[in-house]
């Protein structure tokens, strides 16, 4: 079985950098199985690479190595890290892009990359992924033991990530993020939503819209619908059914959401399967 | 010799969701050649995905298996089906997407997912792809036989795809679909354009717009021209030189095309090769 | 290991024709491994590609084979080409885009494509990439000796790529192309402008705005600073730290660019690492 190596960066779907990065590595070592895990992180966008990161690396295989190359501060004194969390491998900038994932799984190994004999001989500014990144990740896929590359690190750099407030009567969260669909994934557990209220008497408060029950899948709504579900990852979501609920919305991260039970009369018509 | 595997979702080419997919399918089985189909399916467009699947899988080896999540329907009662049509094998959610293949060549095998021992131990709501179709795909390409995945299916879902109305003097047809070029691709086979009239008299009638001639190529007209040729499936195509035909028309699929054969005075300058 | 093919066309990453290539290739020779180099070249832009390639594939093993369908004249009498340039391997169509390469590197063999043995039994006039560039990159990686494929060409087609003018005390050069994120590379050799004027008297003239200081880096600036600085291949590169300078200072290819020593007064806050 070849290593497998995946490639996070902002770089965007067009740009030919991602190339020179799969070039750079697999002239360190060409056996190796690459998978783009996305090259469509908003440009500089740390918070958002790091919940990709979280939601996304737990479904490869044990071992894989995750590069990440979102690093607006290339070039600067900001570290490079490996790190071991849970079965997944990383290598990142330790700019916080991966305390989300750390979070809730504290790592088992994180060193400091830092002997250059791992890199490429000539170090542009402003291009580290293709530099240092690359051909380390090369040197991984090739056997290096991890131990090689620098010192171990003792403490991640780490960002603030909310907590939803989840009393007996009801849960304040926020929007995390949305995906391409326009799906709303908010930071509030599907479970904990479950313990407050049956689905027919669910109600979730965001941007000024009340959404009354909560529903399995989308599929069995109206089209254009505003439902309240819960996602892949166990979490929250709204969504209008084939359609773009960020956009309807007009919601960013951070956005609050409030989740509470329908006292009063019952609605007549929840459709919850 | 990998497996090989593709994959056609609507999941946008930013999404980091293929991406699970594909993590999902790896821990699976890890020894297989995986290829992008495409993951720019408009969403929720089964009729766009049908069209791309016939257009491009039979240029795949025999054996290559589909992976096709393109799903409107997920978490509902849609079945999900394995099916084996010409020398190629598909992994697709029984919505149709299917049908348009299916339609010029029958299916020779075709069995719904059942035996959840091939799925991933906890299935979510929305997201079939990572928790069903790619585990089933890599126990596939693992040796599994289709046949333990679930009982056969009699009868695809199909959805409807009209003919052109050919006659002696005149082709009825519509508009396909079009591609990332704008070149509008219609359901007139080329055969039959050359049947009606030698190149240099045939017409074109599209969108209010009469084109003159059936070109060979691009490349000998000039910048801007709006021609007819024959796309690469064998197709009439409408297109304009190194420019966007579809926007320029204004078309959508459906939209009407007619070809005759010109008549009285003869064109003086067919730029025919 | 596996032969090792890329891909750089201007079919855009939505296309599901880039797919259609590589199941023509893998019928031919399924032992390789595909990477892309980019689907997102303008269309038909030659100039763009010709960049492109001369910045990437340098960064690839020795061997790899780079096939590139930018063909604007497909289907025309325009040859495609086999090469041999440095340590790379370049499949194209003979319009120019190798020639930046070529420029600086002599190619050690050009052969045109010619043997229809070669190609895909029924060739259509718009899709080469599938019907000839595909089918000969799996020949060649089948192990198919390249002076099978046709005649010895004497002479590729060439563009005129403009040269800066460097004298003593200043350079005159042009925007090359930008990047994804709005990065501005010019065609002046970083190394000339460090001949120049030391880093704190540096001034970069492009598109009415005076740029003073050259730059190590992004990190070390404020956010929205519009800097100078060395990208990634030793190029002048302008860029707005997190920000998009192409669009900011709405400049095309080929905008003026000039670099002179700051006289007189000297700067007091040079920003420089």
């Amino acid at each position: 079985m070849l290593p497998l190596i995946t490639l996070t960066t902002d770089f965007g779907v067009s740009s030919p950098y991602v190339a020179a990065l799969k070039g750079s590595l697999l002239s360190v070592c060409s056996e190796v199985q690459l998978v783009d895990l996305t090259q469509a992180i908003a440009p500089q966008n740390v918070r958002q690479a790091a919940v990709v990161l979280a939601d996304v690396t737990p479904f490869f295989p044990a071992g894989t190595l995750h590069v990440v190359v979102v690093d607006p501060g290339v070039g600067t004194e900001r570290k490079i890290i490996y790190a071991e969390i849970g079965e997944q491998k990383y290598l990142a900038p330790d700019n916080g892009v991966l305390s989300y994932i750390a979070q809730r799984t504290p790592p088992r190994k994180q060193i400091e990359l830092a002997d250059r004999r791992f890199w490429r001989e000539s170090v542009s500014n402003t291009f580290h992924g293709r530099d240092v990144f690359a051909p380390v990740a090369g040197h991984l896929a090739a056997g290096v033991v991890p131990e090689l590359l620098g010192p171990e690190l003792h403490q991640l750099f780490r960002l603030h990530w909310p907590e939803p407030q989840i009393s007996e009567a009801d849960i304040r969260g926020e929007v995390l993020y949305f995906d391409s669909f326009g799906n709303v994934i908010t930071n509030i557990p599907l479970a904990e939503v479950q313990r407050i209220a049956p689905p027919a008497t669910t109600v979730v408060a965001v941007a000024g819209r009340t959404i009354e029950g909560l529903h399995a899948t989308y599929g069995k709504s109206q089209l254009g619908a505003l439902i309240a579900l819960g996602d892949s990852q166990g979490r929250l979501e709204v969504a209008i059914v084939n359609g773009n609920a960020a956009r309807e919305l007009n919601v960013q991260p951070g956005e609050p959401v409030h989740v509470y039970r329908q006292r009063g009369q019952r609605i007549p018509t929840p459709e919850i399967s």
